[in-house]
């Protein structure tokens, strides 16, 4: 096992000590910011980090009715001219801590008043220093370039402080459920390696989600295009609707990330179109009628609720994506021309 | 000349009318602005309406420190759990304002008690209908399913409105010389469909820009894909470094919107780093420095601001997406499975 798939093999462990030994930290980032007005939140991040920021849009808004915006990381660093900012809680998701451009959103908060929250893998980092509330990831030393156990750690980072912040009691024990869905999820790795022999020739792909799993959508497309060089946009499947389906044509290859879930009939909908346009249809679901529309099945474990499958659904894009860059003869643990921490202003 | 190419043709007489005789009604709205507490800008839009929110969270922010956030239509229409709006402007753009999933944030912004305002070309739409404040685009009727007079008309709102909202005096006097700028730019027609012909083989390309042109960079991507079935991907010049950057390789074309501003410094680099990797380059510029690095270059006249900039250098894209589709035989009319009008939930 490479040293990449040993770390999403980790992920299971790694969620399990965060949602159960780590839980103080959530507790009391909650309690720092309930005694704060807090009316908006903005959220600074790159790459994989921006989406878990994603994910938070969608899970703080749903489960706080809170408005989440994501910093335009330009507007401070290349422009000067920061937003003025009013009960505004500011977030900064960075695995390392390091990119300058991130830094100086939680900078600005801070200097602005507001209140600030680092959520990194590196508890000293700059980030870390420069924001009021500190939450670690605790997701252990990443060494592949690409990023997939501090992902799923972002991702239980965010909905581990919705559940201090004290939405639904039921959340935290949901959240508890994940490790062991995940340990399923990774069973079908080598159905996936097989699978991806097929894919050899794949050059370009749309990854289509909603709602909450719009962030794997990107999450999933940016696994793919850095390790398996694959041009993979992502879609929600509204905007996919909007113009970009008229790119699908036969043996187009359409991954839909479609958990059981409020969006799962629309996504149904769009799945009976493409096949109609005989697309090459990869599915991820946890429903197995779902499912049996796919040339290519990855199946998720029942029993997680949409708000936290995200945690799941991504799951199958990683092993894809790792299988797909040997299967293209790449070497997915250090992909060309990449390095682990980018910094940019 | 074709109605895609006389809609093309017609934006330097629509944007003429609209920072002239159309100039009232920016004023109209930016003093029932100025009459409320605004603290934050929500704006809801759908394909290429969304490039034109994105244009404004840039000049918002930049003009006036307006944070500005995209809505997350699904958190109303799918999981029916709006966000708790508070000093919010909430805006809609729509070139039909049909679209039920915008018109949803729309209502219940107005049910939040929140001003509201639609930035549409159909005057009597229901979008128009559900919001307090109403701003007419004045294109006149696009029959081309591809948006182009409806978007920069769009952009040129959005900017009439900053302006009127009081700025900087000299933000209308910049507006009124775009279309003479857009004049010049469209000269290039004849060399951009020459050059066409040499990448009638494209399947795949990223498209990059960021600040204001970040707009620039996802709606070329949109009209490079939906007329001329090429996968592009557009990319902030940070955010590609953050990984994407690992998909090019000798002879991968990047497209690069690179005028003169505060941006240009990093896109120069970015440039010199895709020419040493073979790269080929496409380049939107008035900077001749910058274009003599491209295989192509797509010259924009010099003098405009950064911050208008995307008003031109859009053109350029809409030209090469045009000429892109008859090179490839594809009608860019009417292109395939697509409506003009796409309403979403």
């Amino acid at each position: 096992m490479d040293q990449l798939m040993r770390e999403i093999h980790q992920q299971p462990e790694v969620l399990k000590h965060l949602t159960t030994d780590h839980f103080g930290q959530f507790e009391r980032a909650a309690s720092a910011i309930r005694t704060r007005q807090v009316s908006n939140v903005l959220i600074a991040a790159r790459g994989t980090s921006d989406n878990a920021a994603r994910y938070a849009q969608y899970l703080l808004g749903h489960q706080h009715r809170l408005p989440v915006a994501l910093a335009t990381p330009s507007l401070y660093t290349v422009y000067k001219t920061p937003p003025n900012l009013k009960d505004t809680l500011v977030i900064g998701i960075s695995q390392s801590g390091t990119s300058p451009d991130i830094v100086a959103v939680i900078e600005d908060g801070q200097s602005q008043g507001m209140l600030t929250l680092a959520i990194t893998n590196e508890p000293e980092s700059p980030l870390a220093q420069a924001a009021e509330l500190v939450i670690d990831c605790h997701a252990g030393q990443e060494r592949s370039v690409a990023a997939t156990k501090t992902y799923t750690a972002q991702l239980a980072s965010v909905a581990l402080l919705s559940a201090a912040l004290g939405a639904d009691g039921s959340i935290l024990g949901t959240l508890r459920k994940v490790p062991q869905a995940i340990e399923q999820t990774l069973a079908q790795s080598d159905a996936l390696e097989s699978v991806s022999n097929q894919y050899a020739q794949l050059t370009h792909t749309a990854v289509i989600g909603r709602g909450f799993n719009y962030c794997t959508a990107f999450e999933i497309a940016l696994k793919v295009g850095e390790l398996a060089y694959v041009a993979a946009r992502p879609y929600s499947s509204a905007d996919f609707m909007h113009g970009p389906i008229a790119l699908v044509e036969a043996g187009y290859a359409v991954l839909l990330v479609a958990p059981t879930g409020k969006i799962l009939p629309e996504m149904q909908e769009l799945a009976k179109t493409l096949q109609e346009r005989e697309a090459d249809l990869l599915i991820i679901s946890d429903d197995a009628d779902t499912l049996a529309a796919a040339s290519t099945a990855m199946p998720i474990p029942h029993g997680i609720p949409a708000w936290a499958s995200p945690l799941v659904a991504v799951i199958p894009g990683q092993l894809l994506a790792h299988h797909l860059a040997f299967a293209k003869g790449y070497d997915p643990v250090q992909p060309r021309s990449l390095k682990k921490v980018t910094k940019t202003l």
